[in-house]
């Protein structure tokens, strides 16, 4: 039986790349692991992100992964690539993928991209896109993943916020959603930016990138293991919003995950 | 030495009222309990925060405090009077003092109350100001807590949803911040209500109530410890937005806790 695929985030987001991931591989085994007792990430420093990645990554090898996506775009942007290079197995982030496919589908060669406040101060995916010869639409919506958390993804609110957000666009055909909770709040996106712009889903294109390389199992059960540093019943709440836990939720001190690696 | 006071919240905003009950109360210790692997509180379920509750009082229990005060309105709202009843030293919580400082400062009877969705919905601060005869305007305003651990209390975002929230409001003279973030996002709540309505801050009327019936302690150091059920230098990391934080922060295993009781 092939060893599972570690995929981590600081909440319950990157559940949509899991979510996608599953269906791309099927029969393969996941250990998904929520940093809910630090979530979120958006807002701390760099130095910081980028060790709690390194300590999640350390634990996910003593659970012998064959590979580690990191479903989150804060600690894409913070801890990659230094981290792949560091494991010994391969890591995906999410940001890659969603740059190659902006690429991909672009026809104007002028593209968007919104997430989070680190995200989009971080300005991986700006320097990447723009490496690439495309012009570049960066917007911070700190507010979406609280949004999304709240239950709020089809509200007053959402509507509110995205219009501040989004309405004064430039000119664009493709826009990224740099931030894993995004393909929740996808319909109020879509009513915003209009039939003309095409939304890349960094969750949707990472699990073709993953499934691209890595080969189908036959064997495995498609089980998911989840671990959580915050409290189990409130994660199963919060999950609900991105279509629930499937599998057992294990909980984990996050006061001894440095001891992990 | 007189023993210490413990307070708590889900998260950070229980330090808003930490610091007034520090000026109030000088010289007196305090322990800060922080449950913010499982904050935020506001969408979960009614008996599964007040199952939180009683976990957290125990355990302050276990630290010989002279009383607790339950420095978050979703907790009160969820967890009183039974837990007052059930606790052997005296408990606060943040509704009551509000609902009291409303009744005297109001003129024409009319109040508003502001909160997160749990608190509105649970309905508590409605039931008390109406059984004095007051009428009430009520109004969940769940994405205020976000904007105050974001770091956006003075923000566009912050303006938008303000008015979203509170621009149509009725004929009233004095509203009760129902959420101990609150205080913090204050200058754009008074810009939008205008300066003819008077705001209660909870946290200031709850350490005004606790003053008025804990003695003084001129034998103590007026120092507090804080526990986390989350990470560290996250907690204080968010707490910066509150105005930071004073003395030791200690971890707690959350999945353990519940043993405290």
């Amino acid at each position: 039986m092939a060893k599972p695929i570690g995929v981590f985030d600081s909440g319950v987001g990157g559940l949509t790349v899991l979510k996608a991931l599953r269906e791309k591989l099927p029969g393969r085994d996941f250990i998904y692991f929520s940093d809910t007792a630090r979530v979120p990430y958006g807002r701390k420093p760099r130095e910081m992100v980028r060790g709690f990645a390194y300590e999640i990554a350390a634990f996910l090898l003593q659970q012998e992964v064959a590979a580690i996506v990191v479903a989150c775009n804060t600690a894409s942007a913070c801890a990659l690539p230094g981290l792949a290079g560091d494991t010994p197995v391969p890591v995906w982030g999410v940001i890659d993928p969603g740059v190659e496919a902006a690429r991909r589908v672009t026809l104007s060669g002028r593209v968007g991209v919104i997430g989070t406040k680190g995200t989009i101060e971080a300005g991986v995916y700006q320097d990447k896109l723009r490496a690439l010869g495309l012009d570049v639409w960066a917007q911070a919506c700190p507010m979406f993943v609280h949004l999304v958390e709240e239950g709020l993804a089809e509200s007053d609110e959402a509507e509110v916020l995205a219009r501040h957000y989004l309405e004064n666009h430039p000119d664009i055909d493709t826009l990224i959603l740099g931030c894993t909770h995004y393909p929740v709040i996808q319909p109020v996106i879509r009513r915003v930016m209009g039939e003309g712009v095409r939304l890349v889903s960094s969750a949707e294109v990472t699990a073709e990138a993953v499934a691209a390389v890595l080969p189908p199992d036959g064997s495995g059960g498609g089980s998911v293991i989840h671990y959580v540093t915050g409290g189990v019943p409130a994660y199963r709440h919060t999950a609900a919003v991105i279509g629930g836990v499937e599998g057992p939720v294990i909980p984990l001190d996050v006061s001894r995950l440095g001891d992990a690696g």
